[in-house]
């Protein structure tokens, strides 16, 4: 131990006082960086690789290297590994560590990196995984969406536009503008990760190195796609977590909206939905409770993801290059992010397949309300009337219906001919649920037909996926 | 056990399907939560004490319950209590705990009340010493600001705007600008306080309860000001934990604002502060480096209580009355936000009587960059000049400076009087850094008259809140 | 005019090349900040009252300024003022004109100050009259809550949870709620504008002034409540616009609450209220549609103010002192936070009067869905049963009679003993709606007798502050 | 008119009462979304075509659509057209000019849309325009880096980590840290922009429509890539937005990185750089001073950005399906963020090529603060010493002449021997700003030959995308 109280650090040379214990902990990130030892463990192993392979390193360090670093990784997951506050972080606990079991050869791994680009590669090395397990869930929950799509696509309920009834659609319908959004999720992951999954390690400290090193050797190994191109840009680039969160906190933004929608629909006064008690709970003192909370979380954890992503932006901004101590306040927003959509992804693909329809109080629903009002306007501009007088004449008639508290299809001929003589008897087959559903027939529409084809193509995209 | 598999629930009466067990780790809170242990029991002695008062508890049970609970306390204090997941919270873990060890009885101390107004008492409690805690640590820094302005208040350093050199300024003053942040920070903490320190036990569920609770008493034994009016607002508000959570970014603002001060002071560039070792972390590459870790980090966290407070933002918005799962998510993003603030201000009330100065440096910025150009428009001024004038004949001068690479002061007389007539040999006293700096001797100015005087009257008004 | 171009420019002498157009459009502010011109002639009038009384300007030179900005405000207000780019910023302009207006005598008035402390004074004073506004809002509001509170004191309606049905409350109960979240908005903004008001001019640029100002006597003249101490604080302190905007999201939020309400009940699932027409708009093709278009704008504005907050943290964090030039983005997201507050206020207390309640739907809604099986479950507790077990007989009772399609209120006494021999026919009286209501008498709870006791005192409060 | 009040609304037929007028100014968006009018034109062009195409209008109609159109966008070009506020949107307005122009034909042209759908169409029809224009401000901005980065590829200055001086780089090697920020922003705008140009006409008011629209031809009309696939996601997505303005968060966050490197190293204690004077302003009390206001509020505005897409995000926060009144909230924070993007981009672009390094003064900097302290580690390690003993002897030879105050290339010989045997004459060698500099000859790395290959292979890049 050096006379400064400096000598566990990997940097005490330079010192004359030693660190505080408070800024010790302070300042120290091994509490959550820890996380990271599985992929700080590949980097070092592909790194000492090319070093063998660039003549750095002998295969016999190499070899050493590799097997105490294979060691560490089995305490490490054996619970048997004690990390220490005093070596800040997850690189110099690991590297210690090495050092401590196969000596000297363990101090030549730091050559030709720093851990400016050491955490960077393993941040990448967690994202990517990150990504492609989301990715997973999301394509998981998708499928649920397409069986409940099909299984209940001629199930009609009211559609909403301001939480008025608006038109009929189907239940089927509605269910794939939840898969149509997570399509945008799942094609921004996939963006996303292009950029994240680009090789930083040989930055250096922020200059590169003076080392022969050979980056496209180390990428291959550890499957990036590419090597960064910039070394003072390489450490402090952050873009990839912050894309990463704002791609989250879209899909948080679409979980968010797919819950306030259960939570209506499982309300007594909806109530066009069961969910499985399963992902409900109970209260501690009203005994006849059931409560959405699955969804109720997933909701309120909208705000978390939009946090994280508000941290890491505030983070950034008007930091000089390159790589400054705040980056170490990128982790934590970003591992959370990580597990918040893990969990809410999972929570609702567990969820879904289990939705029961109340399909009796949904079409009940729908024949209230003058949901076929622009099936009537339809039906006289085609006889016809322009759009705007047509709408008119609805308007006057439904406003009838409201004083008079009936809907357009309860309405009798003579009735309906007083707001226009261009009524005739077959208007009553547009006023009725059925018709006004196969009506709308356009591509993307809610007509049967349409959603159908639509979860057949769909379904088609993520077969391919798959293969 | 019931058959339900719910029969661990206090709630399992009315369910017919058990809890999935993912989806009761996603919504259980007790891994967080469980940080309100204190605050939970010292609100269920006081609830127990009042219901005993009131005669719903006899006091044969009540004593019963206190003694369980301290019990419990002390197991917890142990380390010797397990946390079990499938109780969801803290509240349940406990009086689970409370009814294995006292029967019957334990059953009774949930009368009259709900989780819902248990929770908001127990983060009002949490929050409540949170703020006193920070307060002292505030107090604690702006102590050590004014000894440290004290010390410099004649220590001249160039004053800057747009990061130019404008007026020369004293150290003790530059430091007396971040007291006066905090005292602001302390005010509005105060505020908060008022506002949090108000109970919402009885509010139950959500309508109050039917049992003759005596509010007014269970506030009293907790010191509590005021009992709330409103049993819906009770157990759906949150606003005091934004209120914190906004109060709280400012002070992460302002200490951003300092942090970035002191890096760019310790800079080779600046060279104005040496910080001490202590409080600095070197680098694992680059063995010369001595990092201001501290202030960097600090300055990073600032991102973290601004998404604490977006995540809360975003938590209550359009969430209708009353309680809703939703509001579970409230504690992190609240306990992140003290962990920070704690943290910071200790980190900074430790440092900064450290701080070391280096006045030579800073004299020598002082004198370049024509700081006293004011002072000579200001000469102009009172020689009966209109100070626009004044601005435009000095503005000459100094471009005449900027192209001979001198400074005001060290221009002869005839070249000054060269853009004005009214320049006389006096005008070099005006153009010191002592002249410039004793000239402010407006109240708030950097005259160290003033300095000294603000340092006098803050001394007084901090030593008067210790009183 | 000077060779260089700038000469219009107050501050041309220094620079050898006159500002790119497109860079004078970019950092000029006077297309926002001439919204401050009635703030920046109050307080150029008595900032030159006060250098008269100290002797720095004559009289007679006072009051030609003071004929002359009279002038200019009413050029303005006449609409008979061109506003420059040329001239940055709503100081310069007034100020050119000035001196064009009164001549030589004009250019002194910038004597002793600079724009750094002048815009500050014009934010201030422009805020504190914004919050008075608001408040007067606030207010109103408030006034029409107490009003609908008390005429449906005892209308029944079924209170939620997790947007289930929980417990019956009353329509005026629910208002309250409302009424209590603004009153501590009201308490914010005046704690808010406690820091407002209070007088940074005198500052001058960063380091005060050699001018023997007496800035008390500016204070009383502009009624600031005090002066800054600290002169480098004083010009690049934004705290109070943060704190106005953190006060403003949690209006926001409350008003975004109770739109997500009025938008529910205003549904036709719910059918709870009607709002009146003129708050409503139609859809250009659904003629039938009748959107409560006030709440739902209100909701997403909620947004824009969690922006501007978002904004004024995000541009404040790690700026060095003094001023900096990012400062001029202070003022559209607070004036953005001023007008959205001011319109969204003013629509709520214009439509809160004219909600119009349907009592019987809302019975009808609360008579269903086992609001009542907590009074069971304290029925028992009564009776001698612990909660906990209360709670889990009523909770099979609840099940059954969910499997049966029945409330509890409408099952046989007989069913219900078979959950417990405890209950006897008593049991009916606290099954009813009425009971359930008025038997929650504790203080903030739903009982009629509580809302009315508590609208009185609310009333009392509001009319003192009007004393 | 009609007799409600409401008869210059295209959708007043259903109400009893007329609008109230703040409620009507509150409501309306045609003050922000006028600035849309020649998308809803040249969508509407393109629908009224379609519409002929399939037979809804007669070829003579669509051409009287068409011309009538043509003269509202020359009217309204010309400055001749009355926005009117009781007309809600910029949508009405023009289809009521439309119809008082062409009479009944006009009321044709609303068939099969709806605002919903055409506010959705219209808002991609913009966005997709603006991002084309950001890219060629983007790819301005690099061309400028490039010639920069060419022209001072060997260039040495200091590099920094923590703004400590860390190893020397070439200021070509730095401006290409910013070209690569910008490479990963162009990369972002093209995924986002193919989100974006998604055609959602067709999808009506939720549900698609009746008539058989051509939904294809009208994308192929407007250069839509492709059509939208659900009616009910169509009408009520705002994730491009989103998307948009998180991508143009991070180009802030960039920018305001560049600013504060500009700011500092325009900064006296830096002198690295100087900016054009008519990139910067003069203060109105300094005669001296010469801001970096450009790049001071580029910083400032990176807060505006962020504040807009939390705006966002929490506008859309939990939202039911499909089409609400908060989705017109999500207009104005588009706008300014394309503004404010589209301003600052050509600030920076018109500035960077004007840059005026001073490579003197960073040359300096770079050969003081032990800037080759890791070549002398690595020159160790590659005579066979591990390299994190190599780091502990370099760590004391920069103690020592940090106490002697001296550089490492200062010290003789037999002195640096007293740290290391291994040290021999050449090391005098490594420690010369441009050996250093020259031995970081990695890809990435700082060597002027690297930073030339990579403007070399930038270029040709940019060089493509023009072709």
């Amino acid at each position: 131990m050096s006379s400064t109280g400096n000598g566990d650090k990997l940097w005490g040379g330079r010192f004359a006082e030693a660190t505080d214990a408070f800024v010790e902990a302070f300042t120290a990130s091994v509490d959550f960086d820890q996380r990271l030892y599985r992929h700080d463990i590949e980097g070092s192993r592909a790194h000492a690789r090319m070093l063998a392979r660039v003549g750095v390193l002998t295969d016999d360090e190499c070899r050493r290297i590799q097997e105490g670093l294979d060691d560490i990784l089995a305490d490490i997951e054996r619970g048997d590994f004690a990390w220490l506050t005093e070596l800040e972080d997850v690189h110099m606990n690991i590297e210690a560590r090495l050092i401590e079991r196969i000596g000297d050869t363990g101090k030549k791994l730091h050559t030709g990196r720093s851990r400016n680009d050491q955490v960077a590669t393993d941040i990448r090395l967690y994202l990517r995984e990150a990504i492609d397990a989301l990715i997973l869930e999301i394509r998981r929950l998708q499928a649920g969406l397409l069986d409940l799509a099909e299984r209940e696509a001629d199930t009609i309920m009211p559609g909403f536009t301001h939480l008025q009834t608006a038109q009929p659609v189907t239940f089927g319908h509605h269910m794939m503008a939840w898969f149509e959004m997570l399509e945008r999720d799942h094609a921004r992951l996939q963006d996303c990760r292009r950029r994240v999954n680009v090789l930083p390690l040989g930055a250096a400290a922020l200059a590169g190195t003076s080392y022969p090193l050979d980056r496209r050797y180390t990428a291959q190994l550890l499957g990036f796609d590419d090597v960064t191109d910039n070394s003072l840009d390489s450490v402090s680039d952050r873009d990839f977590a912050i894309e990463f969160c704002a791609a989250g906190a879209l899909i948080m933004t679409h979980l968010s909206r797919f819950s306030e929608e259960l939570i209506l629909w499982a309300s007594a006064q909806f109530g066009f939905v069961d969910l499985p008690d399963r992902f409900c709970t109970g209260s501690s003192i009203m005994p006849q409770k059931k409560n959405p909370d699955v969804p109720e979380l997933v909701r309120g954890k909208t705000g978390r993801v939009n946090g994280n992503l508000v941290a890491l932006l505030t983070l950034m901004k008007g930091q000089p290059l390159a790589y400054n101590k705040d980056n170490q306040e990128d982790k934590e927003p970003l591992f959370d992010t990580v597990d918040t959509l893990a969990g809410s992804l999972r929570a609702f693909a567990d969820m879904v397949p289990h939705i029961q329809v109340r399909a009796e109080t949904m079409r009940e629903a729908a024949s209230r309300g003058f949901a076929t009002a622009t099936d009537l306007a339809d039906y006289l501009v085609r006889r016809g009337m322009p759009f705007r007088d047509a709408h008119e004449v609805v308007g006057k008639a439904v406003r009838h219906g409201v004083e008079t508290g009936r809907d357009l299809g309860e309405m009798r001929l003579e009735e309906l001919q007083g707001f226009s003589k261009m009524i005739e008897a077959d208007v009553f087959d547009v006023l009725t649920l059925e018709g006004s559903v196969a009506a709308r027939n356009v591509h993307g529409g809610t007509a049967p037909e349409q959603v159908l084809a639509r979860i057949r193509a769909a379904r088609a995209e993520l077969d391919k996926g798959k293969g």
